[in-house]
């Protein structure tokens, strides 16, 4: 889908953002991007910000109208802060970026000036308003950063991003599920055991384990090891740990 | 939950992005940002880029060590592009967002430096890393541009969006999460940097860390330690054990 999306910047002024946006584009995976006349393109400002992203700049159309701009597309969205006299159809960013997943044509997703966004003419050639959820008392998002948020959002719909969060009764300091492959398998429960035995024998060695009162230690330090989930290298690594101590004199007799 | 979101940026090199940065925060609600040896600070191409946001500037904390941005932190998260040879538990943005909102304490997150992002050594200070899915032509994101996004989730979680997140493909061996309260607070950054030094010093005096080769076992043993994310008395007792074995004698020559 995000072949199809088209992002409009209508009378930018600052060559920066037009470079900024190229790139803020081109790293979530968009390629169309159209100039409504810019204030001044090309520009080595544009250039320098857009970095990587110079192709972007070199493909991008520059157009004298908004009409050459949004002429074949079939969904016109316009981004907007403030609230319409005339309340207009209206989406966040995330809910935009679901509608133009079921969208077949092009879609042009608008973005006004730095000084004053789009006029209210230009918001009324749009199907549907966009808008991203701002501070109250300073809300005024930069224009490539709005870009780079819209198109964040197209891309984590195209990828279908399992996202895999859990509604929340969760522990508040606990650790999220982490999505990755793993490099080692789990230790056992059989690993889990060997190794709190191990450990009770060198805690009791060293006296830090009352053996007539160990019950606290022992279930904290469970508790501890068995949240972690250790895979089987680490496992290893605390027994072999725990050897060391074991057949190590202490510092003081040592060479 | 906002207010408890740390952005740190270590060793920026263009002050415009920090200005950047700013303005990508208060958009979005957060107001802490702390920076770690920043090239060039106040710098007038920061405070032109911050536009409304130089009150963000002006109370921005500037530190010579990570350590100082993180004393305080109970949950350190850096945000990585990179593959590494060791996977660390990893979360999108928009997990990193949910989990957030459950932190009772400040969360620091990580951003590197232009060119290079964050060091290893960096990484392994964290107990997470997040990462925005970004095409794999070009993905590199300008900082400011991924602290808008991370800003952005975190507003929309904060607003109590419909993130629209189904449930996950969880890891097999990852720890499913308890939902009941816990009885401790979590350690803090300085708690688990002092539990690192403490365990390589005893490790170092086993022999069992090799002082000219200590980087495997190093890194494996604080994402082990990291991931199970301990609470203080957890952490006092660990501490506890090894200053145990510091003090004992062998077996063989106790009475």
């Amino acid at each position: 889908m995000l072949e199809r999306i088209r992002i409009v910047m209508v009378e930018t002024t600052h060559p920066g953002n037009i470079g900024a946006a190229a790139r803020a584009m081109k790293t979530m995976g968009l390629t169309d991007l159209c100039l409504v006349r810019p204030a001044s393109f090309p520009d080595a400002e544009a250039s320098a910000r857009a970095s990587g992203a110079a192709d972007l700049l070199e493909a991008a159309q520059v157009c004298d109208s908004l009409d050459d701009a949004l002429a074949d597309a079939q969904l016109v969205v316009g981004t907007s802060a403030r609230q319409r006299r005339i309340p207009w159809p209206c989406v966040t960013a995330r809910q935009l970026a679901q509608q133009c997943g079921q969208e077949p044509g092009t879609v042009a997703v608008l973005f006004g000036r730095e000084s004053s966004g789009l006029t209210n003419e230009e918001l009324e050639r749009c199907h549907l308003h966009v808008s991203i959820p701002t501070n109250q008392e300073y809300g005024v998002l930069n224009v490539a950063a709005a870009i780079q948020i819209v198109c964040y959002e197209l891309r984590m719909t195209a990828l279908g991003e399992d996202t895999g969060v859990r509604p929340s009764r969760e522990m508040a300091h606990r650790m999220p599920q982490p999505d990755w492959a793993w490099d080692e398998p789990p230790a056992t429960g059989q690993d889990m055991e060997r190794f709190f035995e191990h450990l009770e024998r060198v805690m009791t060695g060293t006296g830090f384990l009352d053996p007539a009162n160990p019950e606290q230690v022992r279930r904290r330090l469970r508790r501890l090891f068995l949240r972690a989930r250790p895979d089987r290298m680490e496992i290893n690594m605390l027994r072999g740990v725990l050897t060391s101590i074991e057949k190590s004199r202490p510092r003081n007799d040592e060479k």
